[in-house]
């Protein structure tokens, strides 16, 4: 579709673009890009913030409190002469995903026009690293593998997942990387099935699978890692069960290849774990896009088949959830090579690592 | 208006609702509320939590992340009636905020609704606490006084803000309130006459203000509270502009009276500001309701004539802000009594703290 301007609110578009970042919450603010010019929007407490980063060439639609935003909105729409002509014609406003829905209701209460979902007008530059960025990455990557090496000397029976989750915390500052890329996640026995499992309260006991998915921030840019570690001996549904995953981890790595899609790479992995039987365990895509978002383009999933580029950064997770029981997912971030094949950001084995302390 | 419908995404909201906690990315999740029954939308891989959370009662339409949610919206909306009949007559969806605009773009792409904006649909049973959420907020406030107590004690020329907002970390943490309302401001110098500053950079030095705005959660409600220091002896100007702040403030709390509104405490506190000659410098309103949200209703602010109820917990907030040089803000929350009277949730003394080591 075409646009006329694209708005972004607070968002790690925002930080890529202007290294901004801002807090969503009911004082909107954010800045409209227009073939003519910029406008930011800004409540007044944020005055010299966005100016500092934005600077002199851009111009500013300030707002009090008590007055709301919607005026500010629409005089610089105005100014830039986006909204509705005599003709009726309505001109088409692309908004980012830093933009509340309560906030374009409101806009759209002020202002005529169309909108557009603008998700993805920065994925095309964002999902190629430069080298610093593959740095970067790489650098969040080696943290990751240090903190899961760090945590086989760690875990063991009795532990909660708390504790686990603390511990990730601590080794990951301790090695300058204080920010996560999101709160880690320890999920021991039947919580082992919620891919997102967001409760810390179980302790390990023998026999549990736990579940470590973690990341911290390296200069801003986020790493994202799982391993599945065995308290005691795994019997056979879960070694057999493991290995599964851990060959399906292994063909989605494989399948990073010149001209190769995201939906190659998912296929591949779930190829797998469908033939073993176990496709409807297996709930979600294979992999998603890192950066400064811990979720950015590409995403590694059917329906996406966009070839792969050089400097794309992706993590391949496939897992096998069994609701009330266990669950396994091993993930490894990759970069795709000049050559088009897939640079592990992650050297930690993959292998199960059973704790027999 | 008329609504028939509300549609909640992750938010406090949901964690008011049903005690769910879902962070908000590309995998839309929610709740559709309609006089007719519910539906939850969620991807696959929340499944287990949703239902957990929800029970049976409700009506789940889920979506594998290669489908993307549109469908199981479609579908849900579909099944409670919600959409345009054969008149071409609309229903109306309210949505809360904690929807993304780009993912109502895309509901209204799938589906002839009206919307509006439910921003404050849960507003006039959230801003009335009951006494077990008062206790919850005294406690947070009480642990929010010690931490001040605390570091007046930690606070020194040479120390960075960051030292200093990690200090807020480790002595919320000590009192059993490990998670922060909000990342802890320490600004200090020319830094505090931003009021939401967020650097962490520099270092204290003889003859700065800091401004300290910090608080935590206890059992996920929160509390909210600034106090500033002065690192050696104010200056005139100093302690001139600080003696107004504080003067404003008490004006703030005492304008809690039987019949008040947010707009009289706003106005109370902003009139000793303004008869001081330095209204230009207050760049916002007084002052946010305080729960399991950090701003919420009731807004202290010109324009809100809805009287101010027993129960209702808000802070009071004036400050002034000098751009290139410093800023004072000085904030208690206070919940109103039955007799209509404030009860400050804050006890530490709001006189200036003057460091002298």
């Amino acid at each position: 579709m075409e646009v006329d301007a694209i708005y972004f609110g607070p968002s790690t578009d925002m930080e890529y673009l202007a290294e901004l970042r801002l807090f969503q919450d009911e004082r909107v603010k954010g800045l409209m890009v227009t073939t003519g010019g910029l406008f930011a929007m800004t409540p007044l407490i944020y005055r010299e913030e966005m100016r500092a980063a934005l600077g002199p060439d851009v111009i500013y639609k300030e707002w009090a409190d008590h007055e709301g935003f919607a005026g500010a909105f629409a005089a610089g729409c105005s100014e830039m002469g986006l909204g509705s002509d005599k003709n009726g014609k309505r001109s088409v406003i692309a908004f980012n995903d830093g933009v509340r829905a309560v906030d374009l209701i409101d806009m759209r209460a002020v202002l005529d026009f169309e909108w557009a979902n603008g998700s993805d007008a920065l994925a095309p530059f964002r999902m190629v690293k430069d080298s610093t960025e593959l740095d970067y990455l790489r650098r969040a990557g080696g943290i990751a593998d240090e903190v899961m090496d760090e945590l086989s000397r760690f875990i063991r029976a009795g532990v909660s997942e708390k504790e686990v989750q603390d511990e990730i915390a601590r080794l990951c500052a301790e090695r300058g990387a204080p920010k996560l890329s999101f709160s880690p996640i320890a999920a021991s026995g039947p919580g082992g099935s919620m891919p997102h499992y967001s409760r810390n309260d179980r302790r390990l006991r023998p026999g549990d699978f736990l579940v470590v998915d973690m990341g911290c921030k390296y200069r801003g840019y986020c790493s994202d890692m799982t391993r599945t570690f065995c308290i005691g001996e795994p019997d056979d549904e879960q070694r057999k069960v493991y290995d599964i995953v851990l060959e399906a981890q292994k063909a989605g790595e494989a399948a990073v290849r010149p001209g190769a899609t995201g939906q190659d790479v998912d296929r591949a992995a779930r190829a797998v774990i469908n033939s073993a039987g176990y496709g409807a365990h297996f709930i979600n895509r294979v992999g998603h896009g890192v950066g400064i978002a811990i979720h950015e383009s590409p995403y590694i999933i059917e329906g996406n088949d966009i070839p792969l580029q050089p400097g794309n950064v992706f993590s391949v997770e496939p897992g096998i959830y069994l609701e009330g029981k266990f669950g396994v997912r091993i993930e490894n971030l990759v970069a795709v090579r000049d050559d088009g094949t897939a640079e592990p950001l992650n050297k930690f084995t993959r292998d199960m690592i059973i704790i027999l302390r």
